[in-house]
């Protein structure tokens, strides 16, 4: 059995990501798709529409065969950790190959980007610094510094959220896993970014995400959800009373802000310069989420490194802690197969160098404490407090979800 | 001025109090009533039903010239440390004598008391032991060993409760301030747990608290407060959206639970004997505050020290900071006064040995920080986020109130 990987979050499980996985199989002649994909935090630094098991239904149901968890201490990173993580672990279950969307489109481009920023490293960082003195964000200053430098040959545009992405997949693969082949298929109809729908019927997530918020029937984002997502996504909002969004930790994270020292604050991962000064200050000005990240945001910081660095005072993540678990993963955590997938899983079974998790209770609590964590204060944003016990209780009680 | 002190929760000011203002303004012969009163939480671990300058209006409304604030770090202890911090306050502040309600109404009672078990030490200490050794409360325990001491002369009966705070108000003032004289007035007709109505004017706050989150239109609390505490609480409801009880807090303090370590919990002020286990446990499982502490119970812990631990986890206050703030009281904290008292607050002013504090922000910042950390907190138990951040910020800007 021939497997390949896709890095995701499906926050939800949309047509772009339907037409991502068929042009997977294509590209890569995979008999198998295996999705790592990110907790119930994302990227971004916020928390995912709906929990991670329902994201999973979702993915196996639109065909998705194996769905393993992108850890805490890897999904909520910057691009490099992030790239560590997830390339790492579809390395470690046995996939032979890789595949990810990007706006270029070409793999070689890639692979030639990289060779050219390795021959031109020195002045590629020069400029790094040039342009963070300047008071720039870290990612404005790698694209500048991109930009700026003289290209040869066909390279890609590192300013595109999925090219920066793809290659930082590729810089990963070339660094822990020098067996996994890199794939890329070109991204169709909707940008990252992008809040309204352009195409008839593939849209950005961002954009469903927006519209499931404005409009409590949703009817308009049929069309860019299979059927199953749909579904899903109406079974979870009866289940549990609400989706998930930052406001729903509003209180909780003014309450942890205003109830911590500056030294405690100041140990949290990702704090820094004395930012947790203007924290404590906004978290008694400000009334909403919004309203506290428009009072906090500056030039110096980007929206997404300013809610990374509020989760992680969300979830009490302390410097220490996640140095140690983002070193690399210490476990493959199963969260859904089909039939086909556990045939699979059962193949690789007894080869995996690192161990498989499918039941909480018999994982390394220590390694995984950081997940636990998470999952608990993910379900504090409901309202309801037995659909929050009854979602807290998943985490333990949930085996890995079969279709 | 001859001024008299009384030690007050007012939560809320009701004819109970009326009476007992009269009572010793007659019994003592003072020009002026000091009431020293506990801020945002109380005594038995819980908010104050409404803000503590809200209590304060109350206060003045009704007759008393001076409200000066118990600390946190006095106001939320057993009563030995509670009555230091009371009875300290009303001595720096230049009261000559103090009043307080007892179920037995007679001072000389009280010293001979002391007294008797000052005589008896060594075999009350040995009969505390036996009784904790047999898994009782340390309440429980000093009533028990108390009991079986064969008694002489008039000695109070030390099973009930305002005895027993006036028993600690006196052995305080023995300790720590000589000059002050004691006084105690019987208390009339309401017990002060006493969940029902009993007298026609008169009721224990327990019970006029009870009927008010009972019933939305609380008329049957009118018969037992001032017209100027019911309004009062009228305009509160108005002016934030709701009154405080510790259901508007269990979120927070679920969270709290579920965010911290082991290790962080056991170094809350009062945490012990491996108590955070089975609050952990229970925190996940639980539904409600109320769910959480008949879980949480067990004949070893009284529901007040409990409430109290849990408070401490919710104020985030460890034992180191409690240890250097309770050894005695740094400051003198004016909540509010009338024109008589303003009188005599100008004329004690300069010879006052603590510091007067009548704007926050000219206060030593770090003796005062738990009790504007308490001040803080207490206003996330509004669910109206405006409200709420008008309440955080009345910490900061409100003068001592004026009538």
């Amino acid at each position: 059995m021939k497997a390949t990987g896709v890095v995701v979050e499906y926050n939800p499980f949309h047509n772009g990501h339907l037409h991502h996985l068929r042009e997977t199989r294509i590209a890569t002649g995979a008999d198998i798709v295996v999705a790592v994909m990110s907790g119930h935090f994302l990227q971004r630094g916020e928390p995912a529409l709906v929990s991670k098991w329902s994201r999973t239904k979702m993915a196996l149901e639109a065909g998705v065969d194996v769905v393993i968890e992108l850890p805490y201490s890897f999904a909520t990173q910057h691009a490099e950790i992030f790239s560590k993580g997830a390339i790492t672990l579809l390395d470690r279950i046995g996939c032979e190959s890789f595949c990810f969307g990007s706006e270029d489109g070409d793999i070689h481009a890639f692979d030639n980007t990289i060779q050219f920023i390795h021959t031109n490293q020195e002045q590629y960082d020069k400029y790094i610094r040039d342009f963070i003195q300047e008071g720039m964000s870290y990612p404005s200053a790698l694209a500048g510094a991109y930009q700026r430098l003289e290209k040869k040959g066909s390279v890609i545009d590192l300013s595109k959220p999925n090219n920066i992405l793809g290659f930082h997949y590729v810089e990963a693969r070339n660094r822990f896993s020098s067996s996994l082949k890199a794939y890329t298929i070109s991204r169709e109809s909707a940008g990252y970014h992008d809040e309204h729908f352009a195409s008839p019927s593939i849209a950005s997530a961002t954009s469903i995400r927006k519209s499931i918020f404005a409009d409590g029937q949703n009817h308009e984002i049929n069309s860019y959800l299979p059927d199953s997502s749909v579904q899903e996504l109406y079974s979870y909002k009866d289940e549990y009373g609400s989706f998930h969004r930052w406001e729903n930790y509003w209180t909780l994270l003014q309450y942890k802000i205003l109830s911590s020292s500056k030294a405690e604050l100041q140990d949290i991962y990702e704090i820094e310069e004395g930012i947790e000064n203007r924290m404590v200050e906004y978290a008694k000005s400000s009334v909403s989420f919004e309203d506290f990240m428009t009072n906090l945001k500056t030039k110096r910081y980007t929206w997404t490194r300013l809610q990374r660095m509020l989760l992680h005072i969300l979830t009490d993540t302390h410097k220490e802690n996640m140095r140690k678990r983002h070193a690399h993963p210490e476990y493959i955590r199963l969260l859904g197969m089909n039939k086909k997938g556990r045939e699979f899983i059962h193949q690789q079974k007894k080869d995996l160098s690192l161990p498989l998790i499918s039941k909480l209770s018999s994982a390394d609590q220590k390694a995984i404490s950081l997940d636990v964590k998470a999952a608990e204060i993910y379900s504090l944003g409901l309202q309801n407090s037995s659909a929050r016990k009854k979602l807290l209780h998943q985490e333990w009680s949930q085996p890995p979800i079969m279709i």
